[in-house]
């Protein structure tokens, strides 16, 4: 026998059963424990993590038949760069902290196939729940996902899902929010960046923002003045392309940008160009990103709260996994930060 | 019986077997396709690649008896946010995308209780390898989890490892090219800022780095210029040493800074307080992230290619996973990227 097996086996020896009999208590009451479940009593907890203390019990992540719980929740990220997700992190953290869940992270890259694969290995892994950051996977493929796994999608508009949840900022609000900003303030040759091609769906966050957009720049008779670039993902397309856009001999006097990510490259490439932020253009970007908030840099932005949307997205996807089945459609309203970037004063 | 189980049995039916019975080749030929393992032919590997299509084959990652293989890569990193980990990331899914390989991550927050429980659960889910990114777990520890699973430590100085690989960009060089770069240029009163104390291992490239700003200084006869000042980890304590720093009146001329994450914000508090970079004080910073290659922000820093690293560190583990047991201790070198933030013209 190898020392992995007697290892294996002497850690089989203390199961969620033992510390409910030693704590004499069910094993319902001592697997509300461990997921730090509502409704838990201080002496119960107590007795309980005395018992765990004692036995040196560690939930098992691959132990079946005790109903699938491995105390494991898959988190898959669109990628890895955008400052809006160590926050969303955070939050799923913060809430996983005080039980004895754990999160395994995969990064989807914003590729179908990927992310199809990272799903599937987590319910192989027999994984109690997915949050799934802004996927690229089309909602029927989710939903079919959902058949298998408890699942809450963030940043992903699909009031219509049925058996999984979405947890969401309010993307068009956010970009309402932007324009009414610059109109306030006098500017109607509004632009948007937004992003390129690759994010086809209307559930995307993205698109939700163009709505925003577009509803907002009609809403205040400004349909002429509506202007969507696309900006490619890759550099240094990337930043060529907002170099032509700030060619254009129609350059507008007001952008608004789909993530600060891309807005920090714009108003860098606008210095390069010369081109002075907020007199000659002003800038609002969107996810209030630490480097946003740099007096350097100095952007203007709408905060969506990634933490509070971790925060929410767990304590969702927990709630159905003990059980819930009618679908949530959650979403949280953004705020405006604003900065130098926007330039002049509010007009009243 | 459920829907959930069906698919479970219909999918086990393909088995690694299958595809190589439906190949006419051997089980470990496949396993070498799936791998994507060095000197597989043209030839064999379009065979199999049939096969698999042809059953739709994909690897389980609960496979037991298969040699243990789930083709799955377990990455611990140390934070998210850091910009060097998205390159580390990148450069390991550069390697793992042509074979059937995944990554999934774990996030340690630089906590070693938390490091603990993600590696355990890591190795419950009988993934094939680890990747650690400066973990916060001494080497004894590491070494007893290398007993288990295929290790290899990235940003991690042991060279004394028996049992696990470690791959390091050469960090005492790194702050040597920083200082040398400073002296270079006329500067004497150099300091260098650091991380808190949580980083206490002489393992940890921070330690590394202080060592090599104090023996450069030492070799340029500037030991009594040695000023190591530690900068506390959250906000806004982290900005408020940083103030304190700067207010001193044997301020230093120049900085050398033991990462852009802190750099970057110090650069920042720095015009805050009407401080001008260059002239009244440069700065060089390490990780050379998007942020510091900003013309806004124009830091110099020093590169260790987090995408080299997360190659070499992927290339070691599977080598060790294809069963080479000889520890291997890799160190690359790193490059120095001058800009505004230096100052001065190079004395020659």
């Amino acid at each position: 026998m190898s020392q992995r097996d007697e290892i294996a086996i002497t850690r089989e020896r203390v199961t969620i059963r033992t510390v409910a009999a030693h704590a004499g208590v069910s094993v319902a009451a001592v697997s509300k424990v461990l997921r730090n479940a509502y409704g838990v009593s201080e002496a119960l907890r107590s007795r309980v993590q005395t018992s765990i203390g004692t036995l040196g019990y560690r939930p098992s992540r691959t132990a079946r038949g005790l109903r699938g719980s491995t105390f494991t929740i898959g988190l898959l990220l669109v990628d890895i760069r955008n400052p809006f997700l160590p926050e969303v992190i955070d939050g799923v953290n913060g809430v996983l902290a005080p039980s004895h869940y754990s999160a395994m992270i995969g990064v989807g890259e914003a590729k179908a196939q990927l992310e199809t694969s990272l799903i599937e290995s987590m319910i192989d892994y027999k994984m109690d729940g997915l949050i799934l950051v802004a996927p690229r996977l089309p909602s029927e493929i989710i939903s079919r996902f959902a058949e298998q796994i408890p699942i809450v999608a963030v940043g992903y508009h699909d009031p219509t899902a049925v058996n999984f949840d979405t947890v969401n900022c309010d993307d068009q609000q956010g970009a309402t929010l932007a324009v009414e900003a610059f109109i306030e303030r006098g500017y109607c040759r509004i632009s948007m960046l937004t992003l390129g091609s690759r994010e086809g769906h209307r559930v995307s966050v993205v698109r939700q923002r163009e709505i925003g957009y577009r509803q907002t720049m009609e809403a205040a008779g400004l349909a002429a003045e509506i202007d969507i670039h696309s900006i490619p993902v890759a550099s240094p397309e990337r930043e060529e392309s907002m170099r032509a856009f700030l060619s254009r001999p129609d350059r507008p006097e007001a952008v608004f940008c789909w993530s600060d990510i891309d807005a920090v490259t714009f108003l860098n490439v606008a210095a390069e160009m010369g081109i002075r932020v907020p007199e000659d253009l002003a800038v609002i970007g969107y996810d209030n990103s630490p480097t946003a908030a740099l007096s350097l840099i100095n952007l203007a932005s709408i905060d969506q709260s990634g933490r509070a949307l971790g925060v929410l997205a767990t304590e969702t996807l927990l709630s159905r996994i003990e059980g819930r089945e009618a679908p949530l459609a959650l979403a949280n309203a953004p705020s405006f930060i604003a900065r130098r970037s926007l330039g002049r004063t509010k007009t009243s």
